[in-house]
């Protein structure tokens, strides 16, 4: 069993997905690999894990994630459109059923008034369509990218348990 | 200043390539994007690290990184082959100067006579050309996962040193 907290949450996403036979895909601006690493550090990962894209720049979201340049040009990198189009791109190159993407202003700099320091889009893609979803963290940036990628497990997690087999649809 | 000497590697790397200009990116299968959250954990990184993949999966290496199916059935993913072939792809995909791979078996699991837990293949591409080098860690796979990412920020540094403009060649 995990030690901490986030491990154990991992476990769970990989018991889950290991169980229905799904498999798992990132795409990661400001969590930088994190969302990833994690899942990695749980033996068995590779049963599950397609892997993943750290899109850390406009042309690694163009070039291996499908994002278009207008999206980019029109809403920003870190926006709830670009999130979605990031879960979707990564889902689509790599073939698989679930996706997570996250993108966000993971400080010190950078920021505005409009896109504040923490401020980070996380969504979850799979057959029913997207998810996205808002956070506004704080301004140191290490604990902002801790913050995002519990949020990106917990909302896979969240995902896989609402689409139980066997529940009521 | 960095407080461990990790973040310290992670630095020297960051002020050498933003001081020349140099674009990087990585390519991941054990480490499983560790390397790509190191570089990231240091602000400024975006002015430099252009994305990376983690490719998980032999279908990873091959849609994200045009790592051949005829390599991989040949040499299998943990080579120097596929090493080679991974920062080579990365380099090409993302069209920077500088790039770096990671393959191994991390463990516990997945090791063989020939290919024992901890076997590691790391290799750096520039315009010189690549190099590859080998590695054989030990059984625990936390350990495994920042050996691998430390050599590769280690290798990727020798790299730069050994290019320094002004240097003697």
């Amino acid at each position: 069993m995990a030690d901490d907290p986030l491990t154990a949450l991992v476990e769970r996403l990989q018991g889950l997905c290991l169980e229905r036979g799904i498999w798992l895909a990132t795409a990661e601006s400001c969590t930088g690999g994190l969302v990833a690493h994690l899942i990695t550090g749980v033996p068995g990962s590779s049963g599950y894990f397609r892997g993943g894209v750290v899109s850390y720049s406009d042309d690694a979201k163009r070039l291996l994630l499908d994002v278009g340049e207008e999206l980019l040009a029109a809403h920003g990198a870190v926006s709830a459109q670009v999130a979605r189009a990031m879960a979707i791109g990564v889902r689509g190159r790599l073939g698989v059923e679930l996706a997570v993407s996250v993108t966000g202003v993971a400080g010190p700099g950078g920021g505005s008034v409009a896109k504040p320091v923490g401020l980070t889009y996380i969504a979850v893609a799979d057959d029913r369509g997207v998810d996205v979803r808002r956070f506004v963290w704080g301004a140191d940036r290490a604990a902002n990218k801790e913050a995002s990628a519990r949020a990106a497990i917990e909302l896979l997690l969240a995902r896989l348990e609402a689409t139980r087999p066997g529940s009521a649809e």
